[in-house]
């Protein structure tokens, strides 16, 4: 039973909770014991056999090719059964960095056998076990040659929840460990792959909360919590913020053996499960105005051309129709018909009757200036009193840096440079912030200034928090904040954002090759506003810890025509 | 006239000698006194007057544009002359990342005015003046902008060549100067443009020898020599080593004023000159041997396919047929008609009539086995006795890190995966080595053991020197070395190569992103040479200091068929 069964809970935003079993000719047992109403909705299961090794196998057969010890045949369950009840456990033995070649290449081949019997079935996921060491090429090579055919099955690689101090050695006086570290190279040798995600093992102790964060950016697919963590009292409040991401999750409650004779109408771990079911419970629902934006978590969408002329007719015949209907409907719903004039046309060319004491606008994008507010209020400026008021008086764009990979992923299937060079509106979720935001341009008006120019070049630099660890950077989130008039401010900057305000999502700036940064270095942004006659676009590059590609030169891939 | 017009130089190692002018209206009579024969081969003169600033003019104007204070019309000098003659030198006061906002758009403006001109009179080359800081992003912002739109022209960058100890610190304390950090940035924001080089402004004192190599992996077009090093006595030997590339480069022999009234059979700076050539022409002249090899240098060749049967059949038959003729005049200009008796087949399926005592083979490819060496001898060693020799008894590839800029850019201008998961054979010349080389990957012939496998994975680690300065890794070169028969060797490695050996060139490895480098820290490496029943392939990464991608996944881009 999904533990997010409730009222006030979206599907969508249910988790699933699933138990980690031994070894076990007999599958259909396995999930008639585990999988009873009230219990667990699917098992982590061994696929084969944990005595076996290739080596030893090859030895003993005399040239024909020996049935494989898989736990059952694929006939005792259903595909269906299969798909939803099962996620295969690759043998935890398999070491591929071991120093000793037979054990080295054993693994390879079990774990490709493992694979491919489990694709087979069409399990929707398999749990790799954990790298052995922070040394992992080898197993990353040869995951990364799965992946290459792999359809659609999901693998979990399986990484402890833990970062050492900076201090601490290892046996071998070498400074460990890291596991976002280990992570981290096991995905850059992956290319981010999609298919290839998380599942972290919660240990009885966490590290700090700067560095948990980085996990929040993360194809975190499931939590792994061993039975000794409930035991020793530990919260586990902080687990379900770091399930971000598709069902099925596994909370793994158990890696002991489940007796193999128990009461049908009970589970030994059934004290756990409702444990953690519990706990899930407590954490607030998902507000009603969170609840309406679910769909568009994570999803981009690209910019508004506000000014441009050469959409599609129709895009723009749809915009007008409903927004003339929209502000017509409300100007005779309060009345207004004789006070308000409403003028449908271009500010810019339009000659104003008389100057306005007050010049109210609302072109803000999600990054300020985005959609050419500067420039429209720069031609409407023109019929405002000299001493008139423009609302908004000024608004800031700010940028900071984030660990994104869902997005990084979505950007990158487009395979070209062009979706790499465009900033994207987003509902930011899946995200780590890597440091506070900072302000790159601001735009004052009216601006009465003789060389007015709407261009800006912003360097900012990111100081990254020294106790977090090493951190991976896609791109930028970005954010406005608009004075409207002395004091009153509006905005979407997370540190002072308008509460409850869903007109504007975030925007984000991709990088083409993400940025790994140490703990406690700098992070060196440029950020430029450009425009010739036609468009305006910006322009954004990393100068330290190592200079980036200077990415949307000229506008190329993405701009806002004029 | 060129400096290597000389006996026993190949035209293509001329070096061209240029002298850097004032700014001058009248151009034709700066060529005239400059360039008379004997003299200077080109100049490199100011386009435009050096008190022009944009927002002054602009002051002054009263709306129309004014004529702007180029050096000369257009029409003073033919096309060929302006193209020949004169390398267009950019206004010096030009900061466009100055605090001050006026100075950084007067000097982006002046910038893109001054290239414009200088692409109108079809100039070959402009000389950029050097950023005035480290901090030169927005500098590297316009010169990319520019270089979109470039044509033909080329833009050297100059570079001072200096490199201070790792503790040494500027006025505002912070940690400086090595100019090749600024360049690479620079190069970095730019993408590696093909159009972007450098100008090396050779000081009074050089830097130390290791950090001095770096630059010969990167596209040093020109070397700027004050008088004053000549003056003060400094050894020049080392300048011509860093000249790598195209003619015309220059040798700036003088920043001091031409006196505008002087002898006109003479040049005041005419002793220089004589003494750049004297040093010039003291140089040992290319060996016979690379003479030959010179059209070839830096030229990527993709490596052979021995064993695959679907070339085209036409490649096939001209190999085929032309080495029969070859093997077999051979043979009878020996007289060993009645002793020698060729057998043209693949070796894999020759029954041979009895076994061998010797089984001499050359199948060896520039990286050792990469022409399946390993795979041949595996299906010949049958026909060899078993107390049998093979000569050669081993082989063991090595590689080692390069700054390879050329190369890279060659690489990357095929806007593909593919070309950057292959390895080239190449007579390597424009790198710079950075590490020594380190084994890969060693075959013994004959191999009887019973679980033979040609499939390998090594792990190298290494270490940048600590007083080169940080360094940029485009890839990998690669040799072999064979052992022939007991101590008898042959092989490309360099520190062991076999003298005047000139049938195998080296081997290049791409890194589809280059890797910046510390200088002292290490740079870890992984190889694998895998197979299935089809073909063998390699795949490589880099792990640290940060994990690249695994290049050639299941040989996906690059293999060599069985």
């Amino acid at each position: 039973m999904p533990l997010g069964d409730k009222q006030g809970w979206e599907k969508s935003e249910s988790r699933y909770c699933g138990v980690e079993t031994e070894f076990n000719d007999d599958m259909p047992s396995v999930l008639t014991s585990n999988l009873s109403p009230g219990f667990f909705d699917f098992v982590v299961a061994p696929l084969m056999n944990p005595t076996y090794r290739p080596s030893l196998v090859a030895k003993d057969a005399s040239g024909s090719s020996p049935v494989l010890p898989f736990a059952s045949s694929d006939l005792v369950l259903s595909p269906s059964q299969w798909s939803t009840h099962v996620v295969g456990k690759i043998s935890c033995w398999i070491d591929l960095d071991a120093e000793d070649e037979t054990l080295r290449v054993d693994s390879e081949t079990t774990l490709k056998q493992e694979i491919a019997w489990a694709s087979h079935l069409s399990l929707q996921a398999c749990l790799l076990p954990s790298p052995k060491s922070t040394s992992c090429a080898n197993y990353a090579r040869c995951v990364n040659q799965i992946l290459q055919g792999l359809h659609n099955m999901q693998l979990w690689l399986r990484i402890p929840l833990v970062k050492t101090d900076e201090d601490a050695v290892d046996e071998n006086s070498k400074k460990i460990v890291d596991s976002w570290e280990v992570w981290n190279s096991f995905r850059l040798l992956c290319e981010h792959h999609s298919q290839l995600s998380i599942a972290l093992d919660i240990m009885s102790s966490l590290p700090s909360i700067t560095s948990l964060g980085r996990w929040f950016g993360e194809p975190v697919r499931a939590a792994m919590i061993s039975t000794d963590v409930v035991i020793c009292g530990k919260s586990l409040l902080s687990v379900p913020k770091t399930e971000s991401g598709l069902a099925p999750n596994t909370s793994n409650v158990d890696n002991q053996s489940v007796p193999s004779s128990f009461n049908h109408l009970s589970h030994p771990l059934k004290s756990y499960l409702n444990y953690i079911g519990f706990l899930f419970q407590k954490m607030d629902p998902v507000p009603e105005q969170e609840l309406f934006e679910l769909g568009y978590r994570d999803f981009l969408q690209s910019p508004l051309q506000p000014l441009m002329d050469n959409l599609e007719a129709q895009t723009y015949e749809t915009f007008e129709k409903d927004s003339m209907k929209y502000i017509q409907s409300l100007v005779k719903l309060e009345g207004w018909e004789d006070i308000v004039t409403i003028i449908s046309c271009d500010m810019r060319h339009w000659n104003a009757p008389e100057e306005a004491d007050i010049l109210v606008s609302e072109l803000l994008g999600s990054f300020g200036d985005n959609e050419l507010s500067p420039e429209c209020l720069d031609g409407a400026q023109r019929f405002l009193k000299r001493d008139g008021i423009s609302i908004p008086s000024s608004y800031t764009s700010f940028i900071q840096p984030v660990t994104a990979s869902k997005l990084y992923n979505d950007v990158k299937s487009h395979k070209d440079l062009v979706h790499f060079e465009t900033a994207y509106v987003v509902k930011l979720h899946n995200i780590a912030r890597l440091a506070p935001s900072q302000p790159v341009f601001t735009f004052n008006h009216p601006d009465y200034s003789a060389k007015k120019s709407n261009e800006r070049y912003k360097k900012l630099c990111f100081k990254m928090p020294s106790d977090a660890g090493s951190a991976l950077v896609h791109g930028f989130a970005g954010y406005f904040d608009a004075t409207l008039y002395k004091d009153v401010h509006l905005g979407i900057e997370p540190s002072t954002a308008t509460p409850n305000m869903f007109s504007w999502f975030s925007i984000f700036f991709p990088l083409r090759t993400p940025v790994c940064i140490q703990s406690g270095s700098d992070l060196e942004v440029n950020f430029w506003r450009s425009s010739d006659s036609s468009k305006v676009w910006y322009e954004w590059c990393v100068t330290s810890p190592c200079a980036s590609a200077i990415h949307n030169s000229n506008g190329r891939s993405y701009w806002v025509g004029l």
